[in-house]
């Protein structure tokens, strides 16, 4: 018997999150127990809060706490233009450069047959209503360069290109910054491949 | 606005916790988002339900749902030794050796002028309290050697000598496994100076 029993559960409980071992929950749970009352409740609350009502918002899945998203009620956002994305957090990614101003879509996931996740899993059904819109000229996959990101882009390429729209990917290279003597192969194929004339 | 409110906040919440960053929480937030709503309520409930049970015994000022707690209430605890600490994790770590079979008294802290912190907001008080109990024949500080640490045990030592029980330190050295080419100069000094008669 090292804890007290509501200390070992809360210990349990923290190690069930990603990245969070067994010293780290118990220095996380000392933490918490140091703290006032109200820091507690605060943090309990705002786990059930986000719990109760953050929802996929039914037209682009992507998380939010009314349907339809922010984004997606957003009227200065572009309607022509649709960005593809796994997760909420490449969301996120793609808005902190401030750069795109079109509409996302996120697929809540890859094709990966390995962990039993095929398209029928993905929110592709609501991708290809999405699509019934007109007003979309573009869809750009901004979907990580990985197996499971390789097979997804393949499977939404075939099911996309016959409704006719410009079908985009975003581009793989050299990252800024970064040098060429320490590229990996794979990165420098990629560059390659996606030479551009230089105007 | 990149997240929901709810979302927002719980993002911020987490981040207050120690060594957990934006990355991490967003992470994190993500993940706890997935998952089922039994998850999230058994985390949140967890949360209240040790930092409303959990309280300092007033014996030894240890972390525990019950006063006195498990430890101080064990009758098959040597009531002879008494091991003083900084931290409830202290107690956890000399008991995972399962050597020690005394009871113990947590301190809640170490003396640092830095940081406002005195003895008398540390559980002297109690310590003289426990020290009552003639039982105790022998007090073991168990005390990191640092600036704050060396401190303590100065201030401790002066307090405790007049009692005229017996006043240990642990031994401070070369660790098991490590080699002395690489171990620094005040490990090498305290290693010298706690030297023992070969038998």
């Amino acid at each position: 018997m090292l804890y007290s029993k509501p200390l070992a559960r809360l210990i349990e409980e923290l190690q069930r999150l990603p990245g969070i071992g067994p010293k780290s929950a118990q220095r996380l749970a000392f933490h918490i127990l140091k703290q006032e009352d109200a820091f507690v409740k605060s943090l309990a609350s705002s786990l059930l809060d986000a719990k109760s009502q953050i929802r996929l918002c039914s037209r682009c899945a992507n998380l939010s706490a009314q349907d339809p998203c922010e984004l997606c009620s957003d009227e200065k956002r572009d309607p022509s233009v649709l960005c593809v994305v796994a997760e909420p957090r490449d969301v996120i990614a793609l808005e902190r450069t401030g750069e795109f101003k079109g509409r996302y879509h996120v697929l809540q996931g890859l094709i990966s047959p390995l962990d039993g996740i095929g398209p029928e899993q993905l929110k592709i059904k609501e991708l290809l209503l999405q699509l019934q819109d007109s007003a979309i000229k573009e869809v750009i996959l901004a979907i990580n360069p990985t197996i499971e990101g390789e097979a997804t882009t393949l499977y939404l390429s075939r099911l996309l290109k016959p409704i006719g729209v410009l079908l985009t990917r975003i581009a793989f290279g050299l990252p800024i910054g970064s040098d060429l003597e320490f590229a990996d192969e794979l990165t420098l194929i990629r560059a390659l491949e996606g030479r551009r004339e230089v105007r």
